[in-house]
């Protein structure tokens, strides 16, 4: 019998047994005073931890201090994020600052400096305002149900939260993965910061932990942008403290997957000045990672998110990305629908209702989808539509 | 002694002598039934040429085209070029539609139809207009100063007509080397329909041509987008009657080149809804390929024009956008400066005063230089800032 796994209501990165999360409102984001901008999250169990970080060549502090832990040490106990200052490209200061905090709230909860983790998010090249956070950290208080202030605590131009929690009952065993992530500050058409906290009571081991992560994240937050298009400060994080005792593979697997593409989804659909979610889904590509790469491609492009703003029937444009990025793909193989209209069979185009397709793509979700016909790979990336918003807020960040 | 290069006043693709231009208004071009949108290059000697397409994997039936005529022939002709409909993803009839124009053309000035080449930009998955083509044709009235008219005939939403030529002297030899291009189209951040049509009257030897191509187009065309980001029409073209005779391979590479770049300049300038000309200089990079790299990846990073179009000093996206390029990238050397302010000097950001930066930034032409300090690889790559006009003209294309 398969194992059931239901999205839980209200559910958040505190969902799971043994997680407390806690915020407060710094001061380090200038652009939203009373927003909270430094959150806590903690386990009252030691966890396994498992991350997967930017593949950018000039990382952030914070990044290289979280990676560094996560090879030398064992457990962990809590993680500190703030929003508002990336702590990136700031020479030594960043990571003597970044270790400064860690330590902070590991003396705070009674847990050793080395065991906290940190995560940033916000400005790159200003250096973290130490004296207003070491003002701030004792006024975190943490608690069961404090995913939400920490979801809210690492928004940028983020417009909501994105949190999610599921549960998963597998025989006799029962077990919840929680998590909270942010995405919006450049999430298309450049990738955004994106920051992921994932949390679970599910017993584990480290191996499987890791690699269960990486196959989600590709699955998932990998889809919602072009790789290796990744910020200095990116990171997934998952913690896992094992008070609902061991489980199953396979189960555990589907859900982190399921939970992470609805965290991805509501990333995407919230891209800065965005106004409709993209769902581009390849089928027919000569291998999964060939599907991905084309269904990338489509979500990344300019011209193609510029046209779903438009609701402009502008077809010629996703092909132009599929033929573009790089895939095997044959003009005289390709279909493409949008919905369940086909615009285009085996690469003639067919005539099609034009206001049907305008209408789709005036919907809130816009579905495209491309068959190239040459093999079994597919996949599915999302994106958001490119809107003069979008534009507006990117040319005023600073000033 | 160094052969002298000197720009052309009013210089353009007919300027070498033998070639003639014409256009008309043939109607395939919707949008400005005024506007003309087709055109004749054509050479009353016979023409080496050697052609730079698209890396598109789906690419159009012009495209196709010219390729193969370029392969199995050895002299060309005529060019024939429009605007309005790229002949792009529209099935077998896209080639047989390319062969009857370059036809009717060949018939028209007594070419073989087989020696005259094809180009097109515009619309895709929308057939020629044939008919009106038929009746066009024939209007269409070849000038020794016709360059202008083609250079008009083939901008689609390019705000002005780019073209120029370079006379050389090189001791008791002297020649013209001239040009017209478009791109604006979707220029940034996804490559336009770039064409290029580049004339001489040198002799030189046919392979030389191509590699000569090949350099000035990687130098040029190539650093205003990001590798691989290509339309199904892209084609730069070069034709040479010689009939000013013989010619030193150096000067005529360098005239080239010099000549490409502006045009590229031109073009970069030109992207819709551009208001300033980024100039991003990488030096100190480990090769030339990766300082190109990392040029292209700061003028190819919305966030970057985003900034650049507001004239915000948000010099870590530059810095970001480098690293994520994926060429070999060390903070502790990185330096970056704005004009001749520097911002970061190796790694460190230093105190600059912002009111000067920012009306660097505010200037036509905005200077970026970045050196990597690990070698001797060196680059420039040209973009524009990314306005919400860019989104507007993108978002209602084919409505």
């Amino acid at each position: 019998m398969a194992a059931e796994i239901e999205f839980l209501p209200r559910g958040t990165v505190t969902s799971p047994e043994g997680f407390f999360a806690g915020a407060t409102s710094a001061g380090i984001n200038k652009r939203a005073d009373d927003k909270p901008d430094l959150a806590v999250l903690f386990s009252e169990a030691p966890c396994l931890a498992a991350a997967v970080f930017t593949a950018n060549k000039l990382k952030a502090a914070p990044v290289l201090l979280s990676q560094q832990r996560l090879k030398e040490r064992e457990k962990f106990g809590a993680v500190v994020v703030n929003s508002g200052c990336a702590n990136a490209y700031v020479g030594e200061q960043g990571l003597i600052d970044a270790a400064e905090l860690a330590g902070l709230v590991g003396e705070g909860i009674g847990v050793a400096p080395e065991d906290v983790l940190v995560a940033s998010t916000g400005v790159i090249g200003v250096p973290l305002p130490m004296e207003k956070i070491r003002a701030s950290v004792d006024r975190i208080i943490l608690a069961r149900d404090g995913g939400n202030q920490l979801a809210k605590a690492i928004m940028t131009t983020d417009t909501f939260p994105k949190e999610a929690a599921v549960r998963v009952k597998d025989g006799n065993v029962e077990f919840t993965i929680g998590g909270a992530a942010k995405g919006s500050g450049m999430i298309h058409p450049d990738l955004a910061t994106l920051l992921g906290f994932i949390t679970t009571d599910a017993a584990v081991e480290k191996g499987f932990l890791q690699k269960a992560l990486k196959k989600a994240v590709d699955a998932s937050f990998n889809m919602i942008s072009v790789d290796g298009d990744t910020s200095p400060n990116d990171m997934v994080l998952v913690m896992a403290n094992g008070l609902a005792g061991k489980v199953s593979p396979a189960p555990f697997e589907r859900a982190l997957e399921q939970l992470c593409i609805y965290l991805a989804k509501r990333l995407a659909g919230d891209g800065e000045g965005a106004t409709r979610l993209i769902e581009m889904t390849v089928t027919g590509a000569a291998s999964q990672l060939e599907a991905r790469a084309a269904a990338r491609a489509v979500v990344g492009s300019s011209l193609v998110k510029a046209a779903v703003y438009g609701a402009d029937p502008n077809w010629g444009r996703v092909m132009a990305a599929v033929g573009r990025s790089g895939v095997e793909v044959k003009e005289s193989k390709f279909d493409l629908a949008i919905g369940k209209i086909v615009v285009v069979k085996a690469g003639k185009p067919l005539p099609f209702d034009k206001s049907a397709v305008i209408k789709l793509l005036k919907g809130k979700e816009v579905p495209l989808s491309v068959n190239l016909n040459l093999g079994s790979g597919q996949a599915t990336a999302w994106g958001c539509d490119l809107s003069p918003e979008y534009v507006t807020i990117n040319s005023h960040y600073m000033t």
